[in-house]
């Protein structure tokens, strides 16, 4: 029988992690907003801070796995508050649910870009560096880890932390976060592409294939109780990337606005973990943002 | 002038910093306890969780130096929901009173005992080691310790993180928390002394004093944002701890139960860093315990 896994949020990670298990597994997705659901899952909606909405999951299936993909905020430092209230408190909430209906593992999708903060030993970073994130978003992601391997050493729930990068390509949503994507699709609408400070900004950027396909593998050689980094190893300067795109799809138009104080100015992440777990194949950057560039003109 | 102090939390050690910096500083005492305050300080009393409650210090003083010293928990696995909306959302609180009052510094109290969690490097901690705590308490003094360096990151606001080893001595009044001040008032009610575990269980004990010296030296001689750990350096398991009172104030009875989960076995806090900046006093444990045996006798 397949085994029963639940996604926890159905945005752009929610959204490609279930496409690539949907063969091998029986999807149940809890989400927001169910018109969002793409495929034919069993559907959940709901408001993951309220414990009925969540309990009723728990309740009417027997799940085999968790995937806590949902963020209810993004990279910032507007409200650090609520970022503790509705993903730390929401996720504690979840852990005691897995505890209360024997649910054995959670996968668990925290933040490569913004747990490190700003690296003060040599790029690319492991897992095992300091986390100093400069965002109230990166807090609560590690607060979040911690709490996760807290109650598998209280309460043997199985985990795996996956420290994403900075994924791109198709079911991207926002309008504000993924570089890649959202310049692509100004480009589409020829708008401006906004730069924030000179487009010197390093970051670690994957193909949400690629991204989607290592977080297969990972549950299929169930690797538990690990954090580890899902990127690609290699930095790419927002610069860098506006010339492959220029390159690969068309011309842009760019305006460069001053630096905001939560980016960080490098990041590229280890990847050397990850790879002793499994075989890692990477898209090449031109190629994967060819690919995104035309599933954006689809939508358009 | 004298600088305005704030001290949040009047427990164990908010009073005896009150003690040690009350004649060269302005004490203020934010306390849930009005009836607790021992000496004539200005004081408000309040809910530390309630907006109103802990703005109204800051509308009627101008402060100098925030020292936070209040915890809504003892360290446990009993309730992580109360953990993180009681202390973590309470003191995002506070910060961003701070920073709408322009208040430049604060001193935070967190737990060199649990913030480590099971140490897999040698012992004595450093303050650069991995932090992975084991208990709820500790996962919240780690997320506030990441808070409070983003607001310094990003609105200026110094700081020192003290990571208090394990405190005991005048004006404590839990009978839960703190080994040796519970044994002595055991003793003296000719009541069991409780050990979790066969007492190999191994702590770094300091004599209130001797701590709160410390941190009149540390605001004094204004050290700034860094994390230091304030203990002996040494460790004692609990058996030692018993033959000590033993010998120095009088026979006791003990009763071994069964270990806690979240106790961790053994913690020692390097105090390399500590001494780079001030001269450390320590007072002997015996006569540290004899103080403490001799001012809990006049209490019962």
């Amino acid at each position: 029988m397949k085994k029963n896994v639940l996604i926890i949020g159905f945005g752009f990670l929610g959204t490609n992690i279930a496409e690539s298990l949907r063969r091998e597994y029986n999807i149940i997705v809890f989400s927001k907003d169910i018109f969002s659901v793409q495929g034919e899952y069993k559907t959940y909606q709901g408001d993951f801070t309220k414990k009925d909405d969540l309990e009723m999951v728990f309740k009417h299936n027997t799940i085999d796995l968790v995937v806590h993909a949902l963020s209810t905020t993004i990279p910032s430092n507007n409200d650090a508050t609520f970022d503790v209230r509705s993903n730390l408190l929401g996720t504690i909430q979840l852990l005691d649910f897995m505890k209360y209906y024997n649910v054995p593992k959670i996968v668990f999708l925290s933040s490569g870009g913004t747990i490190y903060g700003r690296i003060h030993n040599d790029l690319p970073v492991k897992e095992s560096y300091e986390t100093d994130p400069v965002c109230s978003y990166g807090i609560t992601k590690l607060a979040i880890e911690k709490y996760i391997a807290l109650y598998h050493f209280l309460y043997h729930i199985d985990y795996l932390i996956l420290r994403i990068s900075n994924p791109y390509g198709e079911f991207h949503v926002s309008d504000e976060q993924g570089f890649i994507n959202v310049s692509l699709k100004k480009l589409i609408r020829k708008e401006k592409i906004i730069v924030w400070g000179n487009g010197d900004v390093v970051r670690d950027y994957i193909y949400i294939k690629d991204c989607s396909s290592m977080i297969h593998e990972l549950i299929k050689n169930n690797i538990s109780n690990q954090i580890l980094n899902i990127g690609s190893g290699h930095g790419y300067s927002l610069n860098e990337i506006l010339a492959v795109i220029q390159n690969t799809v068309g011309k842009c138009t760019v305006e460069y606005k001053p630096a905001r104080n939560f980016d960080i100015p490098r990041i590229v992440l280890d990847t050397q973990k990850l790879r002793s777990h499994i075989d890692v194949k990477l898209t090449p950057l031109a190629e994967g943002i060819r690919h995104t560039y035309e599933w954006l003109k689809r939508q358009a």
